[in-house]
């Protein structure tokens, strides 16, 4: 089944959103088995829309659009549609009476005029229920070619992908069975392992590929195999995965499947029954917003102390005097001092302190942008790493973040 | 002038690589004059590559294409441009002289057979000289279309843009030149908005446009001239500007520009000379993240506590067991509380409180998923607001963030 991706929106074409929908919908697809042929981007102008769903029809059975189905004028996806399949416009007496409960019941506010339009749906359209907001999914078939429209808004376009689109492509899909396997990695970078691996690799059947997808210092091996019947594609891909990670240090590897750092690391965290609190300088916050974002972060996380001015680490963390004196607020006195200070303070099991230089100012010869010390630790134990990145700020604190729940890993791992 | 670019590459279109490439050349093209009138991705199949080619010739009067110019098999961008044109490939020696010299002088290791294959073009076309790899750029020009095709590699593609593309496009492009006015707000949906501005909206003359661009409670209204004249078009759009700004309530509009509710926040508590602390709870650190990600964030801000457990809000931030038994800890009273504990603990003029129930589970008749509660105060007076919203967890937590950020300013502008 060829499927084409149209996204639509002036942002997208002047660079000041990245189109991260895109993304998402042409991973989240390929994991369904169903593969993009290609995508398109285009303005809101009925002209270039039109253009494109004429292209797209010639060669796609299913051309997916988001964006462009808002209350305002300069949304015009529907009526580029109805023109390109010479259909009127009609108005759902259901799907308006939707959008009038939305806004009487939950949004409390009168419906603007506005909203009328996104009533309106190329003749014959079903609508698809978007449980996430006012404006619904659009299906239409016409001359063999489907066409779903979605709202850009990521939320609302994914819930419409999984919920509503989704289960009624497949059972239009191939019947060829896509399966795969991904294997979570921290610590080594994308040659190292494929270095490591070679062997193996060199020896995979044409019906199964691999490839290193790096991320913030984490690498994800996946390897996809396709055939006919799913359930030897997956007891093949199992051996393969065997033989992959005997070639691998065992810590390297922190999961398998859908997971994630943050996951492995809170149930680490709930089998060793341990409770964590942070004590964050330079990544000011964002491991305990990685930790608290996932659900079931109350379970095994008391809390922080973000302590981004020297005073905070001294008055609640108790890092003494002498330590910023003598080697400074980034050095691995000052994160043990600080692993200490927080324990007692929240009264929780193991610490994460965090005291660098993000850039793009304060670094020094001795201590250049980058230099960042990370302390692990418990009553009885600390571990320390100084890290040295070369990135911008927001990243040099995300790899920060996630290094540190790596370090936290291993140390969960062996205590 | 109507430009389309073409990424091509399987991984764009399974989601294992973001397209960062289309981002940046959308962006820097758009900076120069040069708005794309469309993108297109398409995979390794010189098929695919043939029919959007084929497509984009019939609206566009440049064609720019990255990747598929390595060594490799799957490498077939020059192929399919030779077919689509018509042309025959030919050797460039050159070219080859110049693979071969990189070899032997850089890389030290013998020539691969392979890179004899990035040595073919199609008959015509001048090689671009590519400075950062083997692979040159190609310009070919043929029925009034300029094709244009560089490597994928994201460093060897900004090179070839900014110094072999953009230069020879500049004097090609159309003298209409592209301004642009964005005004951010916060408070309002776009409706509320398009609704209040209705009347300047209609008035508006062709040549101006008016976007809409929402994101997690904040909307972008953005006004867009084309003409002759810059200058011009600068004055006819701030005084439209002024004529929209007229219909919005002074505190819904935050800035101007290149702006963000951070770098606002932060420039107001620079002027007021005020210092920020946060204590969150159910926002976990995405507020203190989010200001310290910016660079300059030591300027105005001390630290947070973040008293997820419930036991740092009564040990550190001194909550009263009477609030947690009485009115529960996502409260006003407990918000309060989280206030008037933090000030004089971190020693700041003024402080953010968040406690609330992010979900997805936690929820109560009462006290729905969503519930959440903010406090901005001083030690002389706390505001504080109850939120009711309905999203997933990650979304509650970055809306309550914006929500939090966006009071703070409302209140400094009056502090």
């Amino acid at each position: 089944m060829q499927a084409t991706l149209l996204t639509i929106g002036d942002e997208l074409l002047i660079g000041q959103v990245l189109d991260t929908n895109a993304h998402w919908i042409s991973s989240y697809l390929y994991e369904q088995g169903i593969e993009l042929a290609s995508t398109m981007t285009v303005s809101d102008s009925k002209l270039e829309i039109g253009a494109a769903l004429t292209h797209a029809a010639k060669t796609s059975r299913v051309i997916l659009l988001t964006g462009g189905l808002g209350p305002t004028k300069d949304d015009l996806t529907l009526e580029a549609i109805a023109e390109h399949l010479e259909l009127p416009l009609v108005f759902n007496e259901e799907t308006f009476a939707r959008i009038e409960h939305i806004f009487k019941e939950l949004i409390k506010r009168p419906l603007s005029p506005l909203h009328k339009r996104q009533a309106y749906q190329p003749q014959g359209a079903q609508t698809l229920l978007n449980k996430q907001g006012t404006a619904p999914g659009i299906w239409i078939e016409k001359h063999g070619v489907i066409y779903i429209a979605m709202p850009g808004v990521p939320r609302e376009m994914k819930y419409l992908i999984t919920e509503e689109v989704v289960p009624r492509l497949l059972p239009l899909a191939s019947s060829k069975t896509r399966k795969e396997l991904t294997i979570h990695t921290a610590g080594w970078g994308e040659t190292q392992i494929a270095t490591a691996i070679q062997a193996v690799e060199d020896k995979l059947p044409s019906h199964i590929s691999l490839a290193y997808l790096p991320s913030l210092g984490t690498v994800r091996v996946r390897i996809n195999a396709e055939g006919d019947n799913g359930e030897a594609l997956l007891k093949e891909l199992e051996a393969w995965k065997v033989k992959i990670v005997k070639l691998l240090p065992k810590e390297l590897i922190y999961g398998y499947g859908n997971t994630s750092m943050v996951e492995v690391v809170q149930q680490l965290l709930l089998k060793k029954k341990m409770t964590l609190v942070t004590a964050e300088s330079c990544t000011g916050g964002m491991i305990a917003h990685s930790i608290t974002e996932r659900p079931g972060a109350s379970k095994v996380f008391y809390g922080s102390v973000i302590a981004y001015d020297n005073s905070v680490k001294k008055k609640l963390l108790g890092v003494p005097d002498h330590i910023f004196k003598q080697h400074g607020a980034v050095s691995e006195q000052a994160v043990r001092a600080m692993v200490k200070g927080i324990l007692p303070l929240l009264g929780a099991d193991v610490a994460i302190a965090t005291s660098g230089i993000a850039g793009p100012s304060g670094g020094t010869p001795e201590k250049p942008v980058g230099t960042i010390w990370v302390a692990i630790g418990t009553r009885n134990q600390i571990i320390t790493r100084k890290l040295s990145f070369r990135h911008d700020r927001a990243t040099n604190i995300a790899r920060t973040s996630t290094t540190a729940l790596d370090m936290l890993r291993r140390f969960l791992l062996i205590a």
